[in-house]
């Protein structure tokens, strides 16, 4: 990884890290539920998301701390959807992150719940940020897309149809819309919306926009070839899980040359929708090749 | 029912019941989860929260059409929490206002996904209210309250309280409390956001949050009590159902004579917040004699 974005990463993830559970301590709700939504939100993960948004922001000349909030209650939803997914009657999982998951160690119920209250609680937060007293209507704004992008049309709609998808034979269209909802969706609100706080106008949105697609796919193809000959502890999950749960991937529909292939070209289109951005573009460009490149 | 309140109701049930689903119609997202978020949608209920925002509305001589989207997006919240409270993980219920529930039509990852859906539409939706457009800073506020009242601090800790107080003799204020939130700061909301959308004074809004929370606990007061004598049919679930799981409700910790008597103290504190309210409060009282007095 570039030393810049290394950095960058580096310093912003551990103020990520510290400020996630602090929202949650002083809530007025019983205990139980509270250590179930902390365990998930301290499990860590590579807060890309968050990131993300930190990383527009920045790239806008914007102060970071414009954005904690909304970068939060983005990793808020994220965590609610790993806790239902891993549940057993979705992907039935067991651990996530070498660690048990949040059924494994509180119960369905429990983390059914925690899931439920990460969701409506990130819809409070954002609700504090600091736009919302200077500018009402833009943080509406955020807030509708927001929901969009979690909702029935983006990643809830794409959960359903991956698992729609499973023990059948998919396109590689078919495979690309998918986790353009189930994953995309989010990360390209994460790009958009640090570009929203900081006023960006509509046509370096709509490039970003496309951006952020293109990286939501790169992520994707990456995840899969991972699957194929990564090394199963940098992973932090067995290698080749996909195979098993009779799901399309990448590499089972165009191999492992042609997805690595895919890879390159995306990460060729995701460039030239970067570049047209008016915008310090050092870290966004930095972690396009750090997400096409990363070992896990 | 007294006969302004039974047309009120039957007039504004009717359109509520033909715009859930209408809502739902025209997304972008696969059939199936269309199809399990409109299943309970539909499977009707006495629509009480939408209802209360309307009619609080109408007591201050505002259009009906303002609360729309939020009535509907109250419903949406109230429905899923329903659909996962249902869940085998949690009350393991087959059937809900005699139908199957939605998870044995759907199964459980989709009914899981179908309330995660309405939970995260809702907020789309009131986003979508006309007094975005107008006024964005009041609609903020209500996207706050709502979470607010449906989050870890609001119904989703309510149900954790719940789940911890089965199998233990509760006091009658921790029943109170768990109540409180479980039920009834949904229903406060309800109240609130028809008075906050009625620009309603300081003053009329904290005697009609203690209205809402006097309201709810009646709710559940008399919930409790048909459940030891109602009749079966018209409740569309067992009588006696709270008996086996082993949950304390008003009647097993007072008596049937002391709830009733707590019953009557609870409708006369009511009466008496809703009094000090300028507005017409012809429904809003009938509503009360109504939840008092119901038979189901």
């Amino acid at each position: 990884m570039n030393e810049q974005l290394k950095g960058f990463f580096n310093e912003y993830r551990k103020l990520i890290d510290a400020r996630l559970p602090s929202y949650i301590e002083d809530l007025s709700t019983p205990d139980t539920l509270k250590q179930a939504m902390t365990y998930s939100l301290k499990a860590g993960g590579k807060r890309v998301r968050p990131l993300l948004l930190l990383a527009t922001l920045d790239g806008f000349n914007r102060p970071i701390e414009d954005g904690l909030d909304l970068a939060c209650a983005i990793e808020m939803i994220h965590t609610y959807s790993l806790i239902h997914d891993d549940l057993p009657a979705m992907d039935d999982d067991d651990t996530r992150r070498g660690q048990p998951t949040n059924h494994k160690v509180y119960g369905e119920a429990m983390a059914i719940l925690a899931g439920d209250a990460l969701l409506t609680y990130s819809f409070e937060l954002i609700t504090s940020m600091p736009a919302v007293r200077e500018e009402p209507a833009k943080a509406l704004t955020l807030v509708r897309e927001l929901a969009k992008a979690s909702g029935p049309c983006g990643m809830v709609g794409g959960q359903v149809a991956d698992i729609e998808g499973e023990n059948r034979s998919l396109t590689v269209q078919e495979l690309a819309d998918i986790h353009h909802h189930k994953t995309g969706d989010l990360l390209a609100y994460s790009i958009i919306a640090g570009a929203v706080l900081a006023d960006a106008s509509e046509e370096d949105l709509e490039h970003l926009r496309m951006f952020a697609i293109e990286l939501g796919l790169l992520f994707q193809i990456k995840d899969d070839i991972l699957d194929v000959e990564g090394d199963s502890d940098k992973l932090g999950k067995p290698v080749g899980s996909d195979d098993g749960n009779n799901k399309s991937t990448y590499p089972s529909l165009l191999g492992l040359d042609g997805a690595k292939k895919m890879l390159d070209v995306h990460t060729m289109k995701a460039k030239e929708h970067l570049e047209a951005v008016k915008m310090d573009r050092t870290l966004l460009l930095a972690l396009t090749d750090y997400v096409a490149g990363r070992d896990h």
